[in-house]
């Protein structure tokens, strides 16, 4: 009774890694302990807000939601406008959706897939949740990015995402050869990520762009049927036709010169 | 009846974060897929036996063990000797690990925690499996690298994992120095871990060797009770008395430049 009132927590959401494909059990994917968080928290803060009714739908049909799907706070994470970086959002936006935290509700925070804030959006908001005193729990959860490095039997103890490469062919092929240049002179593993639908492209351009003796892996639908990850040397790579990449299923690319 | 002997898989299993502390529930951070899997595994490559006996001890509570622990086929890793590379391992040694897979039996690798061959060993294992042609199954699990990066509100479109920061003053400082130019230039959050009992040092060493608007974040036990992560300006953390790292428990160091 005489407890001063508390701030709730920002609780970093894992979803599952199947998107784009045929949903595998949420079992298959998260704790026990995450879907049963997950189904306790009324205010959510989402990448997508169709997609993560679609996650607490599977969650309910594992463990009750505390409150129907229909009444539960969903607000989207503000996007920046094309060619606005996300630094353009002012940060009384970001301060704003902590407003449930701030008031003593525990707040979740959920990406379309594994976690978010990692290749995915959502950082500002953890951002301003340290800034403003708000405890952040990230439930365990997994990660498609170390899932593929685990997969590739690349360098672990060294490695470095870079996101998107860039769209220009020439601008392209600049940092692919930055990049394996490092990775040379580091024993860095390099991954990147591409749309969907570039995959087949991204792929024939890497073989193209790499060096013979440089292992190259690619992974794609991990932890769901059909998932696959593939390590060749680039020499390899060119002695056998292409695999036909799925252009809507999310892949990572990931490389280590020698 | 007719179908040709099949090589078996190399399964990835991803272990408990909780080195160090006190076990939480292990449905806190694996998935139950994960811990079904495990307990079906009869042969199995481990970083330390005696870890691993303890993680299947903890499986065979939730899940029974298929075998009884007694009778499981246990392999730990071979370590390079000091100053020596893992690569100075012959390739002949890792086929030979492999050989369960190659007679047809799932093969197990864990490590003592989280995802192996990720900041941990294994990777040269991983990579003889796909020499060998033994399809590598990594199981959905957490690490703690990408934890502590979604907890840190640093950026997570951009990271690099570099491992161990030298040990020598001088080259540390120098190494801390080209990775905070390194992420400042290409919006790049540095992530480094450090031997437990070196924490308090590692920390001091960053709040002074780094720049005043640099951001340092510190996470410590993610997803066991009195896990944190707190990320200051590093202005801010020369403000406060800095907290006491606890000196069993591998922490993640993460830095990003503005």
């Amino acid at each position: 009774m005489s407890d001063a009132p508390t701030t709730g927590r920002l609780v970093l959401v894992p979803n599952a890694l199947d998107l784009g494909t045929e949903p595998s059990p949420l079992t298959d994917v998260l704790s026990h302990a995450a879907i049963a968080r997950a189904a306790r928290l009324n205010h959510w803060v989402v990448e997508n807000a169709k997609t993560a009714r679609a996650l607490l739908k599977r969650v309910d049909a594992l463990v009750p939601l505390a409150q129907p799907l229909q009444s539960l706070q969903i607000t989207e994470l503000p996007r920046p406008r094309k060619g606005e970086a996300g630094s353009q959002i002012p940060a009384s936006a970001w301060r704003e959706l902590l407003a449930p935290a701030l008031a003593g509700q525990d707040l979740g925070l959920l990406s379309d897939a594994g976690l978010p804030a990692v290749a995915d959006p959502g950082a500002a908001l953890v951002q301003a949740a340290h800034e403003a005193g708000v405890t952040v729990e990230p439930l365990a959860g997994a990660s498609s990015l170390t899932l593929a490095l685990a997969a590739s039997g690349l360098n672990g103890q060294r490695f470095a995402f870079e996101g998107y490469l860039p769209q220009s062919a020439s601008e392209r092929a600049q940092r692919v050869r930055e990049l394996e240049q490092r990775s040379r002179r580091e024993g860095q593993t390099q991954l990147v990520i591409e749309t969907a639908y570039r995959n087949q492209a991204l792929l024939e351009a890497l073989v193209h762009l790499l060096q013979p003796d440089t292992r190259l892996s690619v992974a794609c639908g991990l932890t769901s049927p059909g998932g696959f990850c593939l390590t060749r040397r680039i020499a390899d790579w060119r002695r056998h036709p292409l695999p036909t990449m799925p252009d809507r299923l999310p892949a990572v690319f990931l490389w280590l010169a020698s």
